[in-house]
């Protein structure tokens, strides 16, 4: 968290353990909070929350509770999978679509006066805003727990942690060997999950493999992140070759635009879309899951692969969002 | 049912019958799927539903449950009908604007992928598309029930089941002869309900007039129906002989556009403005509704009519979808 | 209520008073429905919805209504806490956004239908209108209680009525010098203040100073209001000197586009920025309040000053708005 020093001197981001007290209250701004213990108290909660929708669709904990999701982007999933966690507990949820119409675009006050005005009415609040480190900042100013649903390139500590969630959960066992694969250059979620199992697992036996074209490589930041928690990584070009013994493949969406010719664009695209061809060649047991929306670098057809779990994925998201809530807002326990 | 033999090879709709336990987890995409028997326990369930708001507001049996609205389209009317419906019962709602700023106008998700994300968050999807057939098809890649709130010039079979509900529940008794007025040609309300009715009392006594300009007359393929049912209908221009012995007015809307003239529209609108004037020529106890919004096709003065039923069908349209979420969701008893 | 006349002799709007029936299925469109002994019930209920949502974050009295926040103007602020307002009393809300994509935007339907749709639906109507008039003239056609969030530059009471309750809330007294300090030509909050605060306390030692520069001074319908009422006004220009003796400075922005040179607008808006420096030459116990958002005309430094309430009086606008939503729906006591 070395970028954080000058905010930790003001008010440090708690960290978040295995003691739910030390959730209360707090702000989730980056993976960087969060222990492996306090991982595995998110995991049992996560996976409570999903007994308890299954069974009998929700509870009444967050009861008189109020959250604001305020999106200055559109991100249907990510608040709509907010606002049905909140509302499965028994609260209740007020949105502000930051973007176009909306005043607060409009009277150009200050995105601080903006959220201190919004906790005057609420006892939580998601915010997502295009611009990197607008959250961390934000939450320097605030007293409510907000919770940080992406701010541009920088955090979207949620996405990493349902998806740190969805691979323990679907191989009930650590990882030893997890494949990204598309665009490893652009791609925050890629980033903040290879960052986020690294800091879960330090010194392990975990090997990451970063499969993508050379133009769309994994920055070296990251790779240097790994190497400093003792995390082994190992570079690929070719998918099938990647996938070899992996547990775990996650897939991005190659972004045309990100292309200087479509000639480049047109050399790599074939070799990453995962079809039923493709499946045929990686591990029977090997999950696949996408943060999604694809386009199509993952074919309809593999949908039906019980392997394919990244509407799994897309569901424990509400999970793990749940357990989230619940535990900032001091109600681990129904 | 035609259209949908492909379909139904692959996943048929669902029959809804007067059994409860038939519309249980099922999707709404066709008003072709209510039998008469089915129909007679929406008008019970809409009647009970009434009685709760009208005494206590609503009650509880939905609670925990959340409906997705996600309306690539506006329409006030139909999303905040279903809104307070799910409310009224206990539950809670996530709304997507498909439209304009949201993601899933953005990013090209499919909109199979869009609903497939949605239906992992909640326990129902309310969807309108401006594509014909978009409902039909997206139905077969869900697990969650999905009703159609409008497709293009597809269906919209909650209006047709709340304009029928509202028929029979002014008359207390059959309708003999329904009157439809105004842009027959062009009016998915008026085929849809003129369907509906055939259906849903074939062989009968029951009269159809159609009273419209030429220009806009109702398509072959609608008498046709009526024709295979063994349901009458009669062709009018004229408003007060079309009216003559009616039960039921349905007036609708002509639009200015349709027209390739001025001097054609101008030719006919004067006919068709429902007034003061008109109401007094017609039936003492002829009901007249109107699907609204409204422009000038029915004067305001005719609002405190007791015959202008057009506001009680709006609130008829509450109601309805309350009995058609309770019964989806498998809770037809509070 | 001059302007009123034509209305009221349709249907009156109810004076509101300290019996709580009087305030029960009413419309609130004008302060001047609010008598000085009605304006201590709102204080009294106000101050025990902030104890509730202190202690228990709500209650359930408002179980199983609807409320619909219908905005054909963006205010953020006024829809979120009428919103969380009525779901800290365990009621719903739907919300209508009457701009850009909406169909009642689109479909040219008058906004009497409109709201008389929603209020077949809803418990009680929310409504902000550019257009000044335009809610009280809706009134005249709803049955269902309609809360005026602002109609043009016509009213806004609620932003009054907190505005007031925040004063004597801050003061536990009447207060003796209010300072209204800014563009008082334009500022509707400003002209509803000053009148309501006339109307609660007429022939009383109250004295409304009134600091802008000259091009932006307070109209002179707005003096001739307090003098009718008996409260005593004078005219400023220096801030400092204005805020002599006062118990109350209520800053608004000064909006650049209003001058008509850009020398204009630099030779007046040094003096009137509410910062620490200014706040060392007022009284030690004036309360400042800002209706917000504030742009630069109150520095952030100002925001940590005990004084500085403006953020105190968002939060009172959601208990204000609580009082009033439970008032009209019947519910003062829980």
């Amino acid at each position: 968290m070395s970028s954080t020093t000058e905010r930790n001197e003001k008010k440090p981001l708690a960290i978040l353990t295995e003691d739910p007290v030390s959730w209360k209250g707090q702000s989730l701004v980056s993976v960087a909070q969060i222990t492996p213990k306090g991982f595995e108290l998110l995991v049992t909660i996560s996976q409570q929350m999903r007994d308890i929708v299954r069974s009998e669709g929700g509870d009444d904990r967050l009861k008189h509770k109020v959250l604001a999701t305020i999106f200055y982007e559109a991100s249907t999933r990510t608040s709509c999978s907010f606002q049905a966690a909140m509302s499965r507990l028994g609260g209740t949820f007020i949105h502000v679509d930051g973007q176009g119409n909306s005043s607060a675009a409009k009277k150009k006050e200050s995105l601080e006066d903006t959220i201190k005005c919004l906790e005057c009415y609420v006892d939580a609040i998601v915010l997502r805003h295009p611009e990197t480190g607008s959250v961390p900042k934000v939450v320097l100013s605030t007293t409510k727990p907000v919770l940080n649903a992406g701010d541009g390139i920088g955090e979207h500590p949620t996405q990493a942690l349902l998806d740190s969630f969805t691979i323990w959960d679907e191989l009930k066992d650590d990882p030893k060997i997890v494949v990204f694969l598309g665009d490893l250059k652009h791609g925050r979620t890629v980033h903040s999950l290879a960052k986020l199992l690294s800091q879960l697992r330090p010194q392990s036996k975990l090997i990451l493999r970063f499969c993508s074209p050379q133009i769309l490589s994994i920055p070296d930041s990251i790779l240097e992140y790994c190497k400093n928690n003792g995390v082994q990584y190992e570079i690929f070009e070719d998918a099938t070759k990647a996938c070899q013994d992996a547990q775990i493949l996650y897939v991005t969406r190659i972004q045309k635009e990100r292309f200087e010719t479509e000639e480049a664009y047109e050399s790599v695209k074939g070799c990453y879309v995962v079809d039923n061809a493709l499946m045929d060649k990686v591990p029977k047991n090997m999950i696949v899951l996408h943060p999604l929306p694809r386009v199509d670098e993952i074919a309809t057809e593999v949908d039906a692969d019980p392997r394919a779990a990244y509407f799994r994925q897309m569901e424990n998201g509400m999970y793990v969002r749940m357990a989230i809530l619940a535990l900032v807002l001091g109600k681990s326990s129904p």
